[in-house]
């Protein structure tokens, strides 16, 4: 195994050229394997092999600099940095993370996970190496979904004007998550569809100086737009910011490549190279189905197919359905996801109702102004985006949804812990920068039935609100308890005394734990589910004060600004007599891990929070 | 006066052409009129007096929608929608606001006053049109430098693939607030300065078609890009994006512009009209200083000099000079603004240390996350953004800078209420979007030395920290409290016994009053200036306790994840006996007007705070 000899950053320099390919394909084998038994991010791993060791091969690290966008394609960068076993434990608990971690190795330079960051950080990493009078290489890799997130192209605008080098590489595989989507796809799509459009230059350049009118009008066209390459080249979008554009290259070829990034090191500019190169290269069952293997669960490598197959439904798979019947029911909802028609369930929806679905690319910003002017216009619209993902959008979410108080549902999916993805994907902030936000208004469900009753409550209210619910299997427990939605208002799961658990959503569960292992220690017990974190039912609240003397509230969100919160302000003013416990993640990131793990870490499982609760009574 | 004959929309079709010019010199000496008594925007509202002459002679509203970007130059479609008489209490409050506003006409299809926002809104509108089978016009008018906001390219982006009508309208006057930036910016600056190019394309083609090599290379070009028109003319950017672009045409030359808005409604796309206007046109001084007359204050029509001359220094000015000075101390301070070297005070900075000094246009999330990746470098970068337009960094402050805990220093200038410009500008929710973010520190100075002190103690702590200051003249009392700012530690002011006021940054003055009122009625007051809202200081809190039963919480920020919330947290779980106000702004959008009065209108103002007060002992 060549793969073996690599223990390093820059080891592979010493594998020879032509044991290059041979060493793609150990990796490929590797990342397959590691990965059939972990899950995690194949398809953009097995994409970027030949693409990494061409920049390894290339660079000299960790002086030199990769900045790797959303960094799910960061595992060969791993492999080359001296951190092969720490796949074995790859998005667990304690293990390596899933995505670049300045605190795993020297060689991460920038931290990453959401999308289209990586050429703001690399451009401040430039400058910083310019005011600092170093000299090393910085490189950028970006896809082109990430292409679509709005801050590259702020962060393009903005590299226009450099006259030192930086290098950004466009790592085109023609997706995003899912499907790419907007005008610059299909521009990219042309230029890579276009191979003959270095001949088309030479043709127009050579037949212009024939014509008596050429001469003249090349040098004017020179004056004007600087060169006659710019003409009729790919990449004319990118010159025309004033990014130097390279390529397309082959994204497989590892020479090829290699031969761009001596070029592009001699630029005194920020310099673009088109790189081509395909999802989920090299396993059969990826390169067919890249959604899939997107971020994938362990799987059978001969078949592709999951380890433990799904058995119940997800809240994902409740949303999904619902939406469809709700598209039925209703011909003015429409739907707008942010490039995870597959994630947020909503691929069945378009597949029914394509005029009514939007896949606006990775833009959360757009997706929620765009909602905005749908609302406006007189449609119902339901956005579809996860919880880390929507905090890109607050401030569209409070200017242009909840000044106009438009009638914008946010299905918010992933809220809470996540799990394997770790910092950067924990959804454990939406209930404290959605509270901050006048008219809005928040719900959370407590069981799949739930969410199909808060979904239709949603779609017919007046004015934004927001239903948050976790990632994975969705809880159908309490299924008798199917009270209508009603605004504002919480329900008695089980009435007692003593303690009562204000539980928020998912923490239900948790809650009905607590309670038993209370009750066993010889404890009354009752459960309220929230159902509402903004209003907050006080009227419950006063009931609740009644015949308990203990409140406690649960939720999977930080304490600022969250649900806990509420409860504190409204008690303390009005029966500062009881006695308050708020459960919630402590202020600070939360890596990843297993779920359960998780909690426990954070003191939000059913052990801790019966300590807590014993603790104080 | 032809002005006086305008009493709604579409009366200014009653006007004849001949009357246009002369309407639109009417319009001009009404708007340096009014504005010069009540303030306002006023160079952008001059260099959109034919524009939006054009469109109102073209559409029919309020049928067809106008979506104005920011919202800044929307005066002369309120003059020309019946709103004349509301120039009179013109950003006054109660009287009309500077920007669009539904419920002010239903001419105003769209709210706006951030940027960036209106293609996105516009597409919206669109879709809902079509979907609803409706047939009117709807046209978005965008300036440049909103162009240079990501969420406008992806909205852009998303425009491309639209197969109905949907005019764009590009305000290009080379400036956004202040001097324009960026690739795109010297991209329309060469489409501006090159007359010639339609003459070129027109030679480019006939002299391809005369060569022998012509017309296959045109046949395959024509396949490659679907027409050779788009070879050479202006517009190639959008164009590659999949947006029609039409233009340039001049933006003070009303039938022109018509012209072009009759081709532009017969296109079945997204069709991007590029229309040239000068800010400030027809007022000397305004065309002289753009960015002084971009938000004016009173001033005189003759001289343009403003009527109240200036005499105390604001905190803007304050956080200018030190800024200049630390730049002086230290070499690796690097100053970052979007769009704004004038409004934040670095354009000092900018003339010392050009080098050092990063204007990105208006383009927040690339600002926090280029920060991120200058202190990933080494540099200690200072982040200057208003407080409601740092609202669209929310992800970048909580995923680029804070995750990786770096030291990135936000100036946070207009924090609390800014008076005139209303709901969108209010920065009364940085205190709670700030706080839900792990790592990350918050302050708020008293008085101008404060502020001076702190951003010495943030440019040297290790860490994202904030500090949060108001708009408008600096408070200079209170000079002799002058204690060295320490990590986490609030000062006291006045310790005496019974009630304490614990307020944060602007509030301190407020609290000097409640406390002189209190003491006229018998009553012992002390004061403590909070200095950190994030963390705490739990121990003077404790101190507190001993000698005061009522402890009063005072911030120019919305309740829920704001400084009394984490007070009360603190209290209500270790000293639950003592009591608990908290002044804070209520859960709703807070409108424009003078700032004494909206402080009375939400209740933070002295008389309501001794009310309170008063009330509850």
């Amino acid at each position: 195994m060549i793969l073996e000899t690599i223990e390093k950053e820059n080891d592979i320099k010493n594998v020879s050229p032509e044991d290059w390919n041979l060493l793609a394909e150990e990796i490929r084998e590797f990342l397959i394997n590691k990965i059939s038994v972990t899950g995690g991010h194949l398809g953009s791993n097995l994409g970027a092999v030949e693409l990494t060791m061409a920049l390894h091969l290339s660079l000299n690290l960790p002086q030199d600099k990769i900045v790797w966008d959303v960094g799910h394609q960061s595992y060969t960068h791993k492999l080359l940095t001296g951190r092969r076993s720490g796949f074995e434990h790859l998005r667990k608990y304690g293990g390596m993370s899933g995505f670049p971690k300045r605190k795993e190795s020297e060689c991460d330079c920038f931290d990453t996970g959401h999308s289209s960051t990586s050429i703001s950080a690399g451009l401040g990493l430039v400058k910083a190496r310019d005011l600092r009078d170093e000299e090393h290489t910085i490189v950028s890799v970006i896809g082109d979904g990430s292409l679509t997130g709005g801050m590259a192209y702020e962060a393009l605008n903005n590299a226009s004007r450099l006259k030192k080098n930086f290098i950004i590489i466009l790592n085109d595989n023609n997706m995003s998550i899912s499907e790419n989507v907007g005008g610059v796809s299909k521009y990219l799509n042309n230029i890579r569809t276009a191979d003959k459009y270095l001949d088309m230059k030479e043709g127009i350049y050579n037949s212009l100086m024939e014509s008596k009118l050429g001469e003249p009008i090349v040098t004017s066209i020179r004056r004007a737009k600087s060169s006659v390459k710019q003409l009729v080249i790919p990449g004319m979008f990118f010159e025309d910011m004033g990014i130097t554009y390279l390529g397309p290259v082959d994204g497989h070829n590892i020479n090829a490549m290699m031969k761009v990034f001596r070029e592009a090191k001699r630029c005194k500019s920020a310099v673009l190279i088109h790189v081509i190169t395909q999802k989920g290269k090299g396993f059969a069952p990826a390169e067919k189905h890249p959604a899939r293997f997107h971020g994938a669960e362990p799987f059978d490598v001969e078949t592709g197919l999951p380890l433990t197959p799904k058995t119940k439904s997800s809240y994902t798979d409740v949303f999904s359905t619902v939406m469809c019947k709700l598209g039925d029911r209703y011909d003015d909802i429409v739907a707008i996801t942010a490039a995870m028609p597959d994630g947020t369930g909503l691929k069945r929806f378009r597949n029914l109702y394509p005029e009514r679905f939007f896949d606006v690319g990775i833009a959360e910003e757009h997706a929620v102004t765009f909602a905005a002017g749908l609302a406006a216009g007189g449609l119902r619209p339901v956005v579809a985006i996860y919880s880390s993902f929507l905090q890109r959008a607050y401030d569209q979410i409070l200017h242009d949804v909840c000044i106009q108080n438009l009638s914008v549902v946010f299905a918010i999916d992933r809220a809470g812990l996540v799990g394997s993805d770790g910092e950067t994907h924990q959804g454990i902030f939406d209930l404290s920068y959605l509270s901050s936000i006048p008219n809005m208004h928040i719900m959370a469900p407590k069981n799949k039935w739930e969410l199909s009753d808060m979904l239709k409550f949603a779609v017919a209210f007046q004015g934004p609100i927001a239903l948050r619910y976790p990632r994975g299997e969705a809880y159908d427990g309490l299924r008798e308890y199917r009270e209508p939605i009603c605004f504002g208002k919480a329900e008695w799961i089980y009435h007692e005394e003593n303690i009562v658990l204000v539980a928020v959503g998912s923490m239900i569960k948790t809650a009905l734990t607590v309670r038993e292992n209370l009750i066993q220690k010889g404890f009354t017990c009752s459960i309220i589910n929230a159902r509402f974190v903004k209003p907050i039912d006080t009227e419950i609240l006063k009931d609740a004060v009644k015949d308990h003397t203990l409140i406690v509230t649960m939720e999977e969100n930080v304490a600022s600004g969250g649900f806990g919160e509420k409860v504190r302000d409204f008690l303390d003013e009005n029966v500062p007599e009881v006695k308050l416990i708020t459960i919630h993640i402590p202020d600070e990131y939360v890596e990843h891990g297993n779920v359960e793990i998780l909690r426990q870490e954070v003191g939000i499982d059913a052990e801790t929070i019966g300590r807590k609760i014993l603790a104080s009574i």
